[in-house]
């Protein structure tokens, strides 16, 4: 059983010392569930990524999938790892057990699955594009599609796939250009090429359940005459029998950088190459109603942004625990006081700016973790807390939540990983440890299922604003109810919280500064500055409600330097009260000057000319 | 020839609008040379740049160089494009006429080498490695091994190498153990194991010639034990011809994330394979004097690390320019204000949040390049000024600006590859295009010639402090001189050295706060902060510097944004202009929050204790 991979121990204390998940069993819903239950998803998820997954993430990183004879090769240790977690039926985790689901919170079921993607992030991708796709077709599919696509994908004999960009619109969903042909039957002909689709083609399933955005001819022009479509590779009889092959042709395979392990494809969409009853157009059958496309997909996409910062999350967990455990054992220099050349080495975890550099990611990335889980925790809430307003109240807060849970991780998580490369020095420059490929794998977060700068414009442009201000009252709201918690615990919480409290100011007035222009352009002209100053401030209020999850557990509001002592939970807590100083002392600061710049209205980046640079 | 390697309108600009290069040629060193003869040492480096190194920089990655039957095999583009480069003499660029050399100004020879960096920074690392290792023999050789050993370097038919590391010893050279024992005829004979020997082995040259620390035993312990000594790997006759093969023996090959097409290898000295005159032992003659290796070794080191910030400079550079041309052809997208799904869309250099990657990138590489000229040029003070006093002054700048120039552009240049991907969006992240090899490439800076956290040590422990603070005044009163003519200037100029004033005090109060502690540990517990912050205030000197070029250029000294109109000269200093209010405003206040951090003497990575991660 790895010990890199995730800490069991920051689990427990997050699921269960900070966000009371067992409590969630006395709903209906979860019922069935205890804290055991949730303890042996844990432990089997555990199992299968530091047996099945982990041991081949090299390995699908130097020996990526290939194209041979019109079919994508990859090494079989995918294919065996993939069939291995089907037969657990995690992929059902949070499903209805109606569809073969466990019914678990999302909470348990994120901490889980965060512990495949740490292990093997493109072998871990497969079933989350299913699961994200079979989310999708069960929120907005009919019964008879759920049956037909969705039943075989918890099974683990279908993967899903989502259809979104092309060669020439990928942030720009309203210049998708693939149409699809209304048939007499009701079904549609699809044609078109469709871009950067991962997992769009391999031997893995029986079958690949594509989610494609396509134009009915005639519908309005932009994102509203946008449409959506389940196009199976292999056509899929009322029986559920596999039939015919559909016209979705495989082009290419993209060679990215990092994340090789998962097929990243250029797919054409009827182009005649197979015509399963002679006609043309690749067989799709509309979801929903016409032109709805685009809210039926952000279904999908929200929940793939949060997939997203939580797998940056997991990347960059496991290369913080993987430098820890380098800096414990790798012998290098002697502390400044002692220079004398004849004494041992000492490992070089005793150096302060090796120390500065797991605080740092320590602070990354349970803080990032913690951000991932309260998301979880939120989903559960929206789907089963008694009272509706707290569900509405959920789902608000998880909507303003989503572009910064997508991007801080993406950012942060990355940075983290890029000091894990640093600790380990010139051995983590080396293929042969494993930080540099997580480094590698986790720069696609920041770019896909909508870039940093698309989640800015999200953030400020659309959250912050929407409902008159709502969803970011609530945020700001929730925030503060924290701070008053910590005011009244005193000690370390109350000098933190001030700090907290004047950051949650700055957000307010600083949204306010913006939007008071009237000018969209001038108000959005840094918005990623925005991003990643609210993100910032998110991710110390994370750390403040660990801290006061810590005060509750250590029964100690005083905030001092707990005894490290011999006992490992106290050890534990001063590491997480360490972690929580590190970051309102080192990161959280740094927002000032970005508010600063935006309450400034800068015009730099407005004024700035092509022909310039 | 290729425009996306440095800008040649940039280097002018610098060259003769800022440094004023040509001003050299009245010294009696560079009396051959003029204007005509830098322009034209250029257009050859950019030439075989372009035409040599850079259409094999992909193939260097993809095919990395193979151990095979215990020789190095490698793509033969890479000797192709050294033995062109041998051919031009560029190695020789600033060495004297009397080894072969051209004697032209550092500062231009830099600007030269640049070319060849941004093209292939790991076929341009053999000519750096040996370049590094034939100055310093010239400065501590005998004229017997500048003959032997030096003269085949500058013809390019010897390359060099620098073999410090060992497995157990990187950062701590106090720590090697490789032994050198005395021979009856002066010569010593080695035994040891190097780690992470660049260069250490390949068939390019005839010969290469290793530069070890080794111990004479007997010596000290520490540092103040170690000796250099000349081992090649093929012993030369007095008559300069090639003898019996030495016992240096490659052990194998490191395999890295990027830089591939470099060799790293371990090497063993002495292990007894190859025994040209039957005793044991690799043959080696003694630099100098006795246990003087590491004053020696960092000759060679203060040069390698300024061209450690020379090579991210170059591979920041060549990212920033191919991500602009990207931005310029690429389509996505509206501007905010038109909605419209009919209307054409717009290169993405239209979409503010795009501008701003590109300035940061513009205001990182350009900013550094700067920087990396400027010591070019302090190099060719130290070497000729009229006046001792001057040289003097030269030599102590540089000596605290090399750990700066070292790491900045290191971890800067870098985070302009990362923009760069995203500028390219998922095309970035795909090996299609350059920037994620540039990016993988340029990872390697932080961590060689002294990782991050030594050269913060190296600034803040020691150059801030040697000489009773004398280097750390000059510098800040060096800035001054420059805030002070920026403030006769008036206009923006004015405006921006105010605050650069404000920070040149901070650095001053910081020090100063920090050193009056006594204690060393609580000093330097931040010093890769000190570093980071004063990093940022030394390039916005060098953005101000440049401001005020642009200011004479123009005649204008009125700051406004200039007309950037038809004129491509008008242009390029509106974008100076931009891009130095870019830095001002969006960079050097992030170093608010570090100097408060400081001046805080914060002990949070001093008090973390090894078992509370």
């Amino acid at each position: 059983m790895s010990s890199t991979l995730l800490s069991r121990r920051d689990l427990r204390f997050l699921l269960y010392e900070w966000l009371d998940a067992p409590r969630l069993t006395e709903r209906p819903r979860y019922a069935e569930h205890s804290r055991e239950t949730f303890d042996d998803v844990l432990d089997l998820a555990e199992r299968v990524a530091a047996e099945h997954f982990a041991p081949h993430n090299r390995a699908a990183d130097t020996s990526e999938p290939v194209v041979d004879g019109g079919r994508v090769r990859m090494i079989p240790q995918v294919k065996a790892a993939l069939d291995v977690f089907a037969g657990t039926g995690l992929l059902g985790a949070s499903m209805d057990e109606s569809v073969g689901g466990m019914q678990l919170p999302h909470v348990v079921s994120a901490a889980a699955f965060g512990f495949l993607q740490a292990a093997n992030v493109s072998t871990a991708a497969y079933p989350f594009l299913t699961l994200g796709n079979a989310n999708l077709l069960l929120a907005r599919g009919s019964a008879a599609q759920v049956d037909t696509f969705v039943r075989p994908m918890v099974e683990g004999r279908f993967f899903g796939t989502m259809c979104l960009s092309e060669p020439q619109a990928g942030s720009s969903l309203a210049d998708i250009t693939t149409r699809a042909e209304p048939q007499d039957d009701g079904s549609h002909r699809l044609f078109g090429t469709k871009m950067w689709i991962s997992g769009g083609d391999h031997e893995l399933a029986e079958n690949i359940v594509h989610l494609v955005l396509a134009r009915i001819p005639g519908g309005p022009p932009g994102v509203k005459g946008i449409s959506l479509f389940i196009v199976p590779k292999v056509l899929v009889g009322p029986d559920g029998a596999l039939g015919a092959r559909n016209d979705v042709v495989l082009v290419g395979l993209n060679h990215k950088m990092g994340y090789r392990g998962t097929t990243n494809t250029l797919l054409n969409f009827g182009e005649g190459v197979h015509r399963p009853d002679g006609r043309p157009g690749a067989v799709g059958y509309l979801v929903g109603e016409p032109h709805q496309g685009l809210a039926q997909m952000f279904h999908m996409m929200n929940e793939a942004r949060i997939g997203v910062g939580a797998g940056a999350t997991a990347l960059g967990y496991t290369g913080y625990l993987k430098s820890l455990a380098y800096a414990r054992q790798r012998p290098q220099g002697r502390p400044l006081a002692d220079k004398d050349p004849t004494v041992p080495q000492v490992p070089i975890v005793a150096h302060p700016d090796v120390r500065r550099m797991l605080l740092a990611q320590k602070s990354y990335v349970e803080g990032a973790l913690a951000l991932v889980l309260y998301c979880g925790r939120l989903l559960d809430e929206e789907k089963t807390a008694p009272d509706p307003a707290d569900r509405a109240r959920a789902h608000l807060l998880l909507d303003m939540l989503t572009p910064i849970t997508k991007s801080w991780p993406s950012q942060w998580c990355l940075a983290a990983n890029d000091l894990a490369i640093q600790v380990h020095g010139g051995y983590g420059y080396t293929r042969d440890y494993d930080v540099e490929q997580h480094w590698r794998d986790n720069r696609l977060n920041p770019i896909h299922e909508g870039t940093h700068g698309i989640q800015a414009l999200d953030l400020l442009g659309r959250k912050a604003t929407m409902d008159g201000g709502a969803g970011l009252s609530l945020l700001l709201e929730t925030i503060s109810a924290t701070v008053s918690r910590a005011w009244k615990a005193d000690g370390e919480a109350a000098e933190l919280a001030a700090q907290l409290g004047a950051a949650v100011d700055r957000i307010a007035g600083t949204t306010r500064r913006l939007w008071a222009t009237g000018d969209p352009a001038l108000a959005l002209a840094n918005a990623s500055l925005y991003l990643e100053a609210v993100g910032h401030v998110v991710v110390a209020w994370m750390w403040l409600e660990q801290l006061l999850a810590v005060d509750a557990a250590t029964g100690a509001a005083a905030g001092g330097a707990a005894d490290g002592g011999g006992d490992a939970d106290a050890a534990f807590y001063a590491g997480k009260r360490q972690a929580a100083r590190y970051f309102f002392r080192f990161e959280l600061p740094r927002t000032t000057a970005r508010f600063d710049l935006l309450d400034g209205l800068d015009r730099t980046t407005l004024d700035m000319r092509d022909e310039w640079f």
